[in-house]
C-alpha cells in the first residue's frame, strides 16, 4: 500500500486543527439562530515569522465574510474569534493562515531601532515592503508610494515615529499581501431556529386540564377544549414550549391502573404510552380528548399565546394497536407463534409490543414518516420522542434528515437516560435536543463538572435539556429537599440552561414518591390529577412566583439563552456552586450582558462563604455594581466576595453587572 | 447546501470511534515492528440485546485477520483489543459489530430458566436460531441439528444443561450468524523497525575520539579511523545508535572559538553546525576526519558490532558554503543586496546564513533529496535532523514521505524543542521519533503527567526520545544534583523511555555549565575534548557500568522497549515515583515480563515511603516475588510496600515480577 497517498498533505502554513468540529468533520457542528459560537484554530508555521488568521465564513445564503482572528492563550498557537450566527441553515468555514509580511517587519524594525541595529536597512526593508503592496493593491498605491517614501526622508526613528503617527498600520492592514496563504478543510455548522438549543418548557396531561370529579367520584376526562383555559396559567409563568404527553387512543388489553398496577378498572385512563386501539393508533387523537380540529384549535390557541406545542412520539404499540393486525411483521414473532410482548428479563411489559425495525425497514419508516408529517401538517413542529435509545440510532437519523430536509423548522427532543455514547449518538443523529443527567446532579462538585461538559464538550452536537422532573422522574433530591430544593433546582435550571423545563405539579411542591419508585405517588401517568394552582398561589404554597420571575430573567438577559458561554467560578464552601454567563454588547443588542448565579445547593442550610471571581470572563475590573435580579438589592463586587446564603429564606443570587 | 449528503451515515450498530486514530484518520497511526498496540471502538445498539465486536486487521502483505474484541470498562461501550505489529508496512484495520443473537439467547434463557419462566419457549427460540445457524454453516449443520433437538429432547432446564455440557458455547462461537453486521471507516497503522521507535542512542564527536595534543598544545584532530577504536566502547555500554553531529566542512567566515565567542583562531576547529566551506558543503566529509570512504569504513565498523550511525542533517550554510555561490536564491536576499544571516533581532548569528525555502522550493527540495539519498548509499539509514522546526513542516513532510517511499528502513530524528503544535505536527508529517521534554521533567509529579502523555495521549503521532543531556543540553538538575542526579535520570530514562539517548562525557558526570548557559562549559561544539573514560572507570568516577547495567536490563527485559505500556502508581512520598511496563507472554516471546521502577526523584535526599500499587495492570496477586534488577535483592510485595531509597547510595529499585 502506498502510504504516501493516504496522509494528509500539510499545508505550507500547518492548521492542524479547527473548530466547531464533530468527530473530524463527520457531522456538522450545532448552532442555533442567536448562539454565540467560539471559532478557532491551530496554526503556526516555522521559525520567528509573523502569521496572520481569518475564518473565512460562508452564511446559508452563500456569502463568505472574512473575519480576523485573535492568538489564544501564549505557546498553544491558537487562533479565536466569536461569532454570533443569526441565519437558519448551513454555515460552512475555513481557516486562512497566511505570511504576515508587515507584522514581521513591524516587530524587528522596532526591536533593532531601539537596539540601535541595521536602521537604514531596516527603511530600506519597509520601503521595499510597501512596494509590493503597492503592485497588488492599485488603488491605495498612492498612499503606499508616500509612506515607502517617508521612511527614506529623515534619519531612521524620526521616518518610522513620522510613518506610524500617519497610519501606516492601518492602511498595512487595508493591503495586506497574504503570501503563503493556506487554507483549511472546509467544515459545516448547522444553524436551527432559536428554539431548538433555547427556550423553556412546560409539561402537562390535556386529560388533567379541566377534568371533572363529580359526587360520585366519577371523572370527565379533560380534553383540548377545556385545557385551552389552561394555556393561560402556561404563559403567565412565561413558558415558550408546552409539550404534551401522547394524544392517542390508550390500549385497552393489559392495561395500567393507579400507580402502575395490573388490575386496572373501567374507569382507569390507562397510560398514554400505552397507544393505540380499534379506535387508532398514532395518527389518531384519543376520543376523550377531542376531535382532530379540537387539537388543532388547541394548537393555534397557544400559537397565539406565544406557546408552541410538543407532541410525543413514542414508538411502540399495545396489543390492540391497528398496526397490529396490518403489519404483524413490524413485531416479533416468537418461536410459538406469538407476538414479543416489552421484556426484561425476567421482568415483562405486557401492555406494550416493541417494533421490530429489522423486519421491514422501509414499510416501518414510511409509515413513521406518514405520522410525524401528519401532525406537522396539524401545526406541531416539536416532538419529544420517547425512549429513542430503544430504536436503532440510523433510523432517527433518516427521518429527521428527511423531515428537516422539507421543514427544517421541525425539533425532535430525545428522551434517552442511558450511557454517554448512544447520548451523543443521537445528537450526532440530529435531535435537535436531549433530556440529559441534569436532575441527578445536585451537589456543587457534581453539578461545576456536568456544566462544564455540557456548555463546552459536548456542545457541538448534544444540546442539554434541563428538566427539573418529569412523569417518570421525582429524584430523591426534591422526595427529601422540601421547598428550597424546588427553589434551587428551577433557579439553576433556569440560568444554567439554554433549555429548561419542568412538568406541571412541581410548582406545587408535589414530592411524595412510590414507595420505591423514582416517581410520584398516584403518577399522572396512570390517573387523572385535580390539581389546585390558584388556591395554592393564595395560600403562598406556590413555586409559580418564582417560575415566572426566573422566565422574565431569561427573557430580560440574552446571555442567560446561550449554551457555551457559561464560566464556572471557585468557592470557598462545598455547597455553594457559582457560575456566570456573558455576552458582549455586539452579541446581546447593544448592550453588554452578564450574570452572575450564586446557589447554595444543600436544601437543608445556611451556608456562608468566600466567592472568587474569574474578572476576565465577567469582562470587569474589581469595584463593579451587581444588582440581585430575585431581590432588587444592589452590592458593589470585587475578584472576592463574602456571600450568604439561606435556602430556607433565599437560596440564590442572580447577579447582574451594571455597566 | 444539501446538509444530508454532508453527515456521515450512522449505520446499523453505531460505530462511533475508532482507534489508534491520528486527527480522525488524516495520518495513519504509528507502531514499531514489535510494538503492542491497543485497537479500540466504541459500538453499542439500541435496547438491550447484545452485539460482538471484532477487529479485521489486514496486514501489510494484505492478509486479513479476525480477532474478537472485549468489552472494556462498564457504561463507555468500549470494545478493546491488544495484538503486535511485527511486520514493517502499512497494516489497515476496520471495526465490525453485530447483532450477538446467540449471546441474547442465552443471556436471557438463563435469567428465565431461573425465574421460572417462558422455558419451553426458550428452547424453541434456541431451536430456531441453531436452525438459521445450520443454513449458514453446512459444514457444521449435523452437530448444530443434534444440539437443536437436544434442547427439546426433555425438560427445558435439563436439556439446556446438557446442551451446554456438551459444547453449544464453543459450536456457536464457531458459527456466528453476525446478522446486522456493521463496518466502520478503514485506519492506517504505519509500522516502522523497532529502532523507529525503540532503542538507546550515544553521541560523540568524532573528531575527538582519538584526537591528540602534543608538548606545545597543537591538536591533531581525531577522525574516522581513530574513532573506530571508540566503537567498543559504544558497545560495551550496550547502545543501539551511534549519533554524530555535522561530518562536513566547517565554514571560516565568522568561525566560533572556544565557549562560542567570536574571536576564534586558527587553531579553534569550529561548530560542526556552520557548514560548508570551500572544501564543500552537505554532500562533503570534512577533509580533516578523512576520506568517504574513511567515513564507509567507521559505518562498516560499526554496524559488524551492532551499532547503526546516526548523521546529522542541519539545513543551513556558512557564508563559505558552496550554495552561496552556486544558488544564491536558496537565501535571503536583504534590500540592501546582501545575504541575510540568522537572527533572532537584535541577536545576530553572522556564521549562519538560513535557506529561504520559498525561493526556489523545487532546487532546494531536489538538492536535499540528493544530499540524504548520497548518505544513504553510504549506509546511513538514521538522520538526527537539526532544528526542523525553522523549516517548513510540509518541506518535511515531502522528504520523508518520497526517502520512505523507496528507503521504508530510514528514521528521522526531529531535534525540535518548541510549542507543542510544532512538535506534533513534525510527528505527523512522518519524523520516526522527537527529542522531547524529559531534559526538564525532572520531579515526581512533571514526571508522572509527562510519561503518561507521552506513553498515551500522543504515542499514535508522537515518538518521544528520552535525552538525558545533549551539547546543547545541560540541565541545572544534572548542574546542581551531583553524583546522584546523573543516576537518577539515566535511570529513568532507560526504563521510562522505549528510546533513550546521552551524549559522550555523560557517563563522566561532566557538569559545569557556561555561565548563563544551560550548557557544558568547554564546550564540545567549539573545541575538542579530551576525556578519560578508562582511568575514569578504574578510579571508581565513572556511571558506565550503571549505563552498561541499564541497556542489559532493557534487551532482558522486552517490557521496558515498549513505549505504550506504561502505567503510574501511586506513592505517598513527593518525590517518589513509581511506574511499570507489563507485558503478556503472547507479546513478551512466551514469558510474561512485568517491571515496576520505584525512583527517588530528590537527588539531596534519602526517602522512605509506602508504594501503593495498582495489581490489576501489572496482572499479578498480593504477595508476588520481585527481584531489584540493579541489586540482585529479592522481596515479597503486595498493594502497598514500604520503600527506602537513598540518593547518595541506590536511589531506584528496578523490580521484575518472578512468576
Amino acid at each position: 500500500m502506498n502510504v504516501e497517498s493516504k496522509s494528509f498533505a500539510i499545508g505550507r502554513i500547518p492548521i492542524t486543527k479547527t473548530w466547531p468540529s464533530v468527530d473530524g468533520g463527520l457531522f456538522p457542528a450545532k448552532a442555533f439562530s442567536g448562539e454565540v459560537i467560539e471559532f478557532g484554530a491551530i496554526a503556526f508555521r516555522e521559525g520567528h515569522d509573523a502569521i496572520a488568521v481569518d475564518l473565512l465564513l460562508t452564511d446559508p445564503k452563500g456569502k463568505t465574510q472574512r473575519i480576523a482572528m485573535h492568538p489564544g492563550r501564549p505557546g498553544l498557537d491558537q487562533w479565536l474569534t466569536k461569532v454570533q450566527l443569526t441565519e437558519v441553515g448551513t454555515y460552512s468555514y475555513q481557516i486562512s493562515a497566511w505570511d504576515d509580511e508587515f507584522a514581521t517587519w513591524l516587530h524587528n524594525t522596532e526591536v533593532k531601532l531601539k537596539a540601535g541595529v541595521d536602521q537604514e536597512l531596516m527603511m530600506l526593508e519597509g520601503q521595499r515592503l510597501l512596494g509590493k503592496m503597492a503592485v497588488a493593491y492599485p488603488k491605495q498605491k498612492k498612499d503606499l508610494i508616500r509612506f515607502a517614501e517617508l521612511l527614506t526622508a529623515k534619519a531612521p526613528k524620526e521616518a518610522f515615529e513620522d510613518a506610524m503617527a500617519q497610519g501606516l498600520v492601518d492602511l498595512a492592514s487595508a493591503t495586506p499581501l497574504r503570501s503563503l496563504e493556506t487554507l483549511s478543510e472546509s467544515r459545516l455548522v448547522y444553524c436551527e431556529r432559536t428554539l431548538a438549543g433555547s427556550g423553556s418548557w412546560y409539561e402537562f396531561f390535556p386529560r388533567s386540564e379541566g377534568a371533572q370529579k363529580d359526587k360520585t367520584g366519577k371523572v370527565m376526562s379533560g380534553n383540548f377544549k377545556t385545557a385551552v383555559a389552561s394555556l393561560d396559567r402556561v404563559k403567565q409563568m412565561g413558558f415558550d414550549v408546552l409539550y404534551l404527553p401522547p394524544v392517542h387512543p390508550i390500549g385497552t388489553a393489559h392495561k395500567k391502573g393507579k400507580n402502575n398496577t395490573l388490575d386496572a378498572s373501567e374507569a382507569d385512563p390507562g397510560s398514554p404510552w400505552a397507544i393505540g386501539n380499534t379506535a387508532g393508533g398514532h395518527d389518531t387523537i384519543h376520543p376523550d380528548l377531542g376531535t382532530e380540529k379540537d387539537f388543532k384549535d388547541f394548537v393555534k390557541a397557544a400559537n397565539k399565546l406565544g406557546i408552541e406545542v410538543a407532541m410525543d412520539l413514542a414508538l411502540q404499540a399495545s396489543p390492540d394497536h391497528p398496526w397490529v393486525k396490518t403489519n404483524p411483521e413490524w413485531f416479533t414473532t416468537r418461536a410459538d407463534g406469538s407476538i414479543a410482548y416489552a421484556e426484561n428479563p425476567p421482568k415483562k411489559y405486557q401492555d406494550i409490543y416493541p417494533i421490530n425495525f429489522d423486519n421491514d425497514p422501509e414499510g416501518i419508516y414510511q409509515e413513521v414518516l406518514r405520522v410525524v408529517r401528519k401532525w406537522i401538517s396539524f401545526g406541531v413542529l416539536i416532538f419529544r420522542v420517547d425512549n429513542p435509545h430503544t430504536k436503532p440510532v440510523s433510523f432517527w437519523q433518516r427521518l429527521i434528515t428527511e423531515v428537516n430536509a422539507k421543514n427544517p423548522e421541525v425539533i425532535f427532543l430525545a428522551e434517552a437516560f442511558t450511557r454517554p455514547a448512544m447520548m451523543h449518538a443521537l445528537g450526532k443523529a440530529g435531535f435537535q435536543q436531549s433530556y440529559c443527567y441534569f436532575a441527578w446532579r445536585n451537589h456543587k462538585d457534581e453539578l461545576s463538572s456536568y456544566l462544564k461538559e455540557l456548555s463546552q464538550d459536548s456542545a457541538d452536537f448534544f444540546r442539554p435539556a434541563l428538566w427539573v422532573n418529569t412523569p417518570d422522574i421525582l429524584t430523591e433530591y426534591l422526595q427529601f429537599g422540601g421547598k428550597p430544593a424546588f427553589k434551587i433546582r428551577a433557579t439553576i435550571a433556569a440560568t444554567a440552561g439554554a433549555t429548561w423545563g419542568m412538568y406541571s405539579g412541581f410548582e406545587l411542591y408535589e414530592s411524595v414518591a412510590r414507595p420505591g419508585a423514582e416517581e410520584n405517588i398516584d403518577n399522572e401517568k396512570y390517573e387523572y390529577k385535580f390539581r389546585d394552582f390558584e388556591g395554592a398561589l393564595k395560600a403562598g404554597n406556590s413555586l409559580a412566583p418564582r417560575i415566572t420571575l426566573l422566565n422574565q430573567i431569561r427573557k430580560e438577559n440574552p446571555a442567560l439563552r446561550q449554551l457555551r458561554n457559561l464560566v464556572v467560578h471557585h468557592s470557598d464552601d462545598s455547597e455553594i456552586l457559582v457560575y456566570s454567563k456573558h455576552l458582549t454588547a455586539e452579541h446581546a443588542e447593544g448592550k453588554e450582558n452578564t450574570v452572575i448565579v450564586v446557589v447554595n445547593t444543600d436544601p437543608h442550610s445556611v451556608r456562608e462563604s468566600m466567592v472568587h471571581l474569574d474578572l476576565q470572563a465577567l469582562n470587569v475590573a474589581p469595584g463593579f455594581k451587581v444588582t440581585d435580579l430575585i431581590t432588587g438589592a444592589s452590592y458593589t463586587w470585587g475578584e472576592h466576595n463574602f456571600v450568604r446564603l439561606d435556602a430556607f429564606t433565599e437560596p440564590a443570587h442572580v447577579l447582574r453587572i451594571e455597566r
